[in-house]
């Protein structure tokens, strides 16, 4: 079968219940199965139909790449100098404008880069299908490590400690483990459990948990050598006593934070920064990309769409097309004037986006890796600054950019509502709790606040269930021959692969339609 | 200070048992601090000390290189035509002979490369600050990848079936935190947790677990969307019911191998082969390496020390020394003619080694990323090829090296027992299980068994409590002045950074007495 077994349980699932039980009963959802892999193809050619298509993100450009390999013929209008929206990556000497009208230039050091959009890629997600399909080299992104930190303040005894990862999930894995085993042994499940499942379960959460043969946990060498390390010689090795379960308990941490679907490892990136992908698409349907085109009308005709744009001179152009795709994001898009329905006008003005903020900060040391043997990966705080990312390129190398913070809601807001030279401060002095070489060893930085980005205004769409039964169904059927497209046009909201897997299904709808 | 936190540690540690206290008390203990890199350096100048050194592995070379600094003169004896020992990669054209003379020659295609011996480096082992000093670039190694699969065979009702490492793990994590947090609120732990205690463990296991409000597991998200997929449009996606318990508790998985401190994430690797570490080194001492020089005896003199060897041509050669360093392997150091005391003899006499395998399999064809969005990580099975690890590098290429099996004890020897040629068609029948595109897409194998490999005879040093209680100490002595060196003098046996932190503490103890 020609197509990836996830495909073809949709299609299956989606032709009847009955087909989905039988496969149930078959075992076939219990099996992964291998299955030759996909390649997207529209189906029919188009012998020349116009699209017109609205922004050279990923959305836009993967359209234009698949309806160019249909026999379609697209323009794309970008109102920014450069092609691929969030999938966007900052170098020294790129230079940053908020709607503020603030300015910032950055200046990393040649081969450092810092992705202020997204950064890491699940490797069930069809970028990495573009990545092969368009030779865009990939590697691991360091989504868990396991000694990275938390660093909580205000939250009992081990308040405004460096806890690190693995010490505190260890502990707790050991603390569950021996408490779960004790009230199993205690019959205090019994009419849940058999007896065979009981002994089961004890010898499983004594291997998981590091229990000793009293089923009781007194630490163990998964939490880390922080006394003496094994070495050569006498060096045998010495680990610190846990952290008692009542101070985990108050510091309030979270392992959990690689277990979400999307975040769990492995994880990748392009080699060379996020917009490598962006690149890649470009190489394809650059020449068809107009860019410093600023759409000002999106008009429906007898024939087809009218889209009106002042062009990088500043001259009002207009452009004819059969079809139109849509790719503004959402907060843009309710500023333009247009033929939308009043029903589409409500949906696009009701949809909230994620504010959300993150600081790329240039350090002349790697001291994460030097003295702390960090190589990627990040540490968790409750401070604003939220999260810290170390890199998960250039290891070993001597300077190095953090994600100084990523911050979301509002402490992205109040974080973000600062100028640029307080958001840095703000970074350097709670990141510098965390790690004092902070202030010796700091050169630059930019940040990055995605509601004051121009032609953004936000970070990604972010439903509600209700935004998602009231206005979603709406915003994915076509307004005339206008299509909207985009992650917002998903369930992989803010996430390149929502933008991707929306550009196919709209170039698939088209395809039906026109061809 | 001029060192890292773990050494500061060992030190104040070392000084006794008030200072550790204080520093508990401290909270030292409890906050993993940044401090000033290690550099090791050798701290008294030798004026040309003679050093013979047995065996150009990465103990050997180490060793050289840390000698060289401070003016020693250092002679390497390496049995084969090459450097690196068990820091080993195979490549196209590579040749392997074992002590039953068959020869298999590999025949990888260009890029493509397997690691038969050591092939991943922890995060806090000195290996990886060499890999800096040397230049050796790195890459993440993926040593736990949710996506990847356990399959046991005769393990109840989910025998014989790829359950995911994802839904496996997560679904035990979410059945753990609704029997824990069930137990809690029948206060059955009412005498180990207080009010406040209960509520707040109810409150993580719910989050931990993914259970729903009434603190119920019925499956999650975590455990992947294999019946449909999140997409664009309709997509919302949908996961497959838990499995059961029961069903878990007979599969008999762990999702704790990646737990010990050795073991967990991030791991690395050198880009393109993990010999690019011996051939750093090389780069430094490789001129001081006699190579295909067999030790023939080591004796003791009044001077110093002498070693017969036989060189490439066949001819018997002596060199003297006023040092020697011997990191030949235990199971080979015992056959060699030498003036050892008896104790010692017996000492090296007395250490088994791990007996392991592992064989090498191209494909023309990356199915594992293609079909499965499995991009490296490692499967795990009760067949005897134990466990498939899947590439960490070339991600989207053409072809690629899987690690067919990598076994150990009675299963590698019956395993490697057998001819290459039934290695491989064992590996491919039991690994087929798991992939049938192993039929369509096999190229060529290699295979190592490394108690059959000349000049090793084994994998690692494997102490038993007893064994090293009675005879480490022997053998972390100088006999006259001749010091062993190795993994095998080191709590981190069958680690690149044993025999490297061996050969640090070893050139230390030779450069304290002689300079």
């Amino acid at each position: 079968m020609n197509m990836k077994r996830r495909d073809f349980i949709t299609s299956v699932a989606a032709s009847g219940g009955s087909a989905y039980a039988a496969m149930v009963a078959l075992g076939l959802m219990e099996q992964p199965a291998a299955a030759r892999p996909t390649k997207f193809q529209l189906s029919k050619n188009a012998r020349g139909t116009r699209v017109i298509i609205l922004g050279a993100g990923l959305a836009g450009m993967a359209s234009a790449y698949e309806l160019n390999k249909a026999g379609y013929q697209c323009t794309l209008l970008e109102a920014r100098p450069r092609a691929g929206g969030r999938c966007w990556t900052l170098r020294g000497g790129d230079q940053v404008t908020d709607t503020d009208g603030v300015t910032q230039t950055a200046s990393f050091a040649k081969g450092q880069y810092f992705n202020p959009g997204p950064a890491r890629i699940p490797q069930h997600h069809v970028t990495l299908d573009y990545c092969r399909e368009l030779g865009v080299p990939l590697e691991a992104f360091t989504n868990l490590n396991r000694q990275a930190y938390f660093y909580n303040e205000n939250a009992g005894p081990l308040s405004s400690q460096k806890v690190r990862a693995r010490s505190a999930t260890f502990d707790m894995y050991g603390y569950i483990s021996e408490l779960l085993a004790k009230a199993v042994n205690q019959s205090a499940l019994d009419d849940t459990l058999s007896a065979e499942d009981k002994e089961r379960l004890v010898s499983f959460l004594r291997s998981w948990g590091a229990l000793n043969s009293n089923l009781q946990y007194t630490g163990s060498s998964r939490r880390g050598y922080d006394v003496q390390a094994q070495g050569a010689g006498t060096a045998s090795g010495q680990f610190a006593p846990p952290y008692d379960l009542t101070s985990l308990l108050q510091l309030g941490f979270s392992p959990a934070g690689d277990f979400g679907y999307d975040q769990q490892m492995m994880m990748f990136q392009p080699v060379g920064g996020m917009d490598q992908i962006a690149r890649a698409f470009e190489r394809q349907v650059g020449k068809q990309i107009r860019f410093e085109s600023k759409v000002e009308e999106i008009r429906k005709t007898t024939e087809g769409v009218r889209v009106v744009y002042r062009d990088r001179t500043g001259v009002e152009r207009q452009i004819v097309g059969d079809y139109c795709i849509c790719t503004i994001p959402l907060p843009v898009l309710a500023t333009i004037p247009s033929d939308f329905s009043p029903q589409m006008q409500e949906a696009i003005a009701s949809v909230a986006y994620a504010v959300t903020g993150k600081i790329g900060l240039q350090f002349s040391r790697r001291f994460w890796e030097e003295d702390e043997d960090l190589y990627g990966g990040i540490t968790n705080t409750n401070q604003q600054i939220t999260q810290i990312w170390y890199p998960s390129y250039g290891y070993g190398g001597r300077k190095g950019v953090i994600v100084g913070y990523y911050n979301f809601g509002n402490i992205a807001a109040s974080v973000g509502n600062l100028t640029p030279a307080d958001r840095q401060a703000l970074a350097l002095a709670q990141g510098g709790k965390i790690h004092s070489q902070y202030t010796t060893h700091f050169e630059t930085a930019v940040s990055i606040y995605w509601s004051k980005i121009p032609y953004n205004l936000g970070g990604w769409a972010s439903y509600t269930t209700s935004v998602r039964e009231q206005y979603y169904p709406t915003l994915n059927q076509p307004d005339g021959n206008i299509y909207l497209a985009g992650e917002h046009l998903s369930y992989l909201t803010g996430w390149m692969a929502g933008a991707l897997e929306s550009a196919r299904l709209v170039t698939s709808n088209i395809n039906q339609r026109s061809a």
